[in-house]
């Protein structure tokens, strides 16, 4: 199935799981006005992304059984999927309550959207609830169903970690860059983005592929949910990290939009990586333009990134973690029993992340 | 042990919660800074309020057990306790952000504190997230693990349908009193109160104790958790009926603080009980005046209250709902059988409630 034709099929998916939830609260007595609030809350705010992290769920089944997945295993993969996407949406709606974002996926961010305002907030907060009432339904007989609960509860409170480290050390409107570092930036970058976006479809599909905590294969133990965090976490600060290149260095044209990076003081890899070459002079720029609203000073700290030579920092460091993953990945051990890693998993992602220029 | 005791004994047991969950951050390699700060949020709005939803856990679970708790028993009643106030403070916190409120429990509610602002949102959901992070760690080996989550799921969700419902029908800046009614108020009030404040800790205080989902007594089909909630949501209505008449009647220096309904566009039961018994020029008075910010437009809807009978009707409405509550506990059959549900649970809530003026 091509790209567009797997989006295509998720999507039906969630036109189901939709009408399912509007039947729940409807079934709940909630009042007609109070329904059509929550629909629009679902329809404008979980539906209209890139859909990778849910797809990428339905992805990861399939491969783990090495077939296609018959209706039922599909429409289980999918739920679980849509479960990401809402766990994304309410992470989404949420920032951008945080942090006065006016738009978003081409829209006005729903805080902002007309007659909305601060019920935003518990909009996004019902769509996390909505989370658990989908897998109470669908998952409640599984043996696994606990497994999911606590991957979906330990994800939230990582990415909520992560959310807390980036907001005390990068507030948008008071810039001071002593408190970066590559090492705070890897924190960071590991439980904002990488647990839920890379880890968390993954295990959940390994979960409902019946793939157990441990298991021997060719002689050796394996612990395939620490393996595949050994891969995925530094595989999400592989993608956040070219997410920042991209933000300093591609033309706007190629990547859909203008980075807005430095001027909105975020604690990205490139001023961090700055930050550990300068000389005592470019520091000095950097400490006075960093963040501030101001094409000028912009231009002045993208200067001094070109200087210090960033763009070839990211490309010894993309040769080298490709590399370093790639090692990883032709290790796991593989046979034909149910239940165990697939390298392919893996290798799905690195290949569509691997020299991305958009 | 009498109240100020009760208290304290719990209050202790917070430290040690408090302790543990920052020792489980430390672990997870949060720097320090973040650390400081999700210690200050957890002290700053956990453990200052009145404590009863807390309370009333170990106290059921006290009642069921016909004896004093021992050490381990008290100590997860009381974690139990914390999490259903951890969930009042992920609420209060919320709310304060959508509403704009600058006070609470006699201070600055949190948003509004000197340096933090919108990370208030994110602390909020952080303090959601702690209560699973408590769950797994204390009750991962009881067999009612599963059930906990699910209750505090599902009062999770119920809480934000009735804070939906209540935030599209009373906003504070825009006053349509054709939208309110008696009906809807009880809606509101059950899913947005009655269910976490008075459902909740004694469900859970249950499930710890054993209380299977149905048994037999005296050759009768018991579904207690079904018994306790045809009591519960209804006293919790109760409560917040009286909690609205007060906010109207009490004087301020017995209630401790002055009421702000009227001018806040409250959806209150005393503007939804003058509603029903206004004459149209009554009627054009609320419309008028309700929701205003002006004292003079405040005293007119005061007014209007007293001239239909706000008051008669309460005590009328208290009178009434407490005979049918005595008669509902009265019939619950008691035997001295462990799990089984004991009368004095219920009692001990209405007593509390019943004829309160402050």
């Amino acid at each position: 199935m091509d790209r567009p034709a797997k989006r295509a099929k998720f999507e039906a998916a969630w036109e189901r799981v939709r009408d399912e939830l509007i039947a729940h609260v409807v079934s709940k007595s909630m009042p007609p006005d109070a329904v059509e609030w929550y629909r629009n809350n679902l329809d404008y705010n979980v539906p209209g992304g890139k859909l990778n992290r849910g797809i990428a769920v339905v992805d990861t089944a399939e491969i783990l059984k090495g077939a296609a997945l018959d209706d039922d295993e599909y429409h289980k993969a999918a739920i679980l999927g849509w479960g990401v996407e809402l766990l994304q949406a309410f992470f989404l709606v949420s920032d951008d309550i945080m942090d006065s974002t006016t738009t978003r996926r081409g829209q006005p961010s729903w805080h902002h959207a007309q007659g909305i305002g601060m019920i935003a907030l518990n909009d996004a907060i019902m769509l996390e609830s909505t989370i658990y009432y989908l897998l109470k339904k669908h998952f409640r007989d599984t043996p696994y169903y606990v497994d999911l609960l606590e991957l979906f509860h330990d994800t939230t409170f990582q990415t909520e970690m992560g959310q807390l480290i980036d907001l005390i050390t990068a507030p948008e409107d008071h810039v001071d860059l002593s408190k970066f570092s590559l090492d705070r930036y890897r924190l960071i970058v590991t439980f904002k983005t990488a647990y839920y976006s890379f880890y968390l479809p993954v295990a959940l599909a390994m979960l409902m592929s019946g793939v157990p905590t441990s298991y021997t294969l060719d002689g050796r133990t394996i612990e395939p949910y620490k393996v595949a965090r050994s891969i995925l976490l530094p595989l999400g600060e592989y993608f956040q990290i070219q997410d920042d290149f991209l933000d300093f260095s591609a033309p706007p044209e190629v990547l859909g939009k203008v980075g807005t990076d430095v001027i909105n003081n975020k604690c990205s890899w490139c001023v961090n990586t700055a930050l550990v070459l300068a000389t005592p002079s470019q520091r000095a720029v950097l400490d006075d333009n960093y963040g501030r609203k101001d094409a000028a000073a912009e231009a002045r700290v993208k200067e001094v990134f070109e200087a210090v030579g960033v763009r070839e920092q990211y490309a010894k460091y993309e040769a080298d973690v490709h590399r370093r993953l790639v090692e990883k990945i032709a290790v796991i051990p593989e046979g034909a029993e149910r239940g165990t890693l697939k390298r392919e998993i893996f290798t799905t992602f690195l290949e569509k992340i691997y020299q991305r220029t958009m």
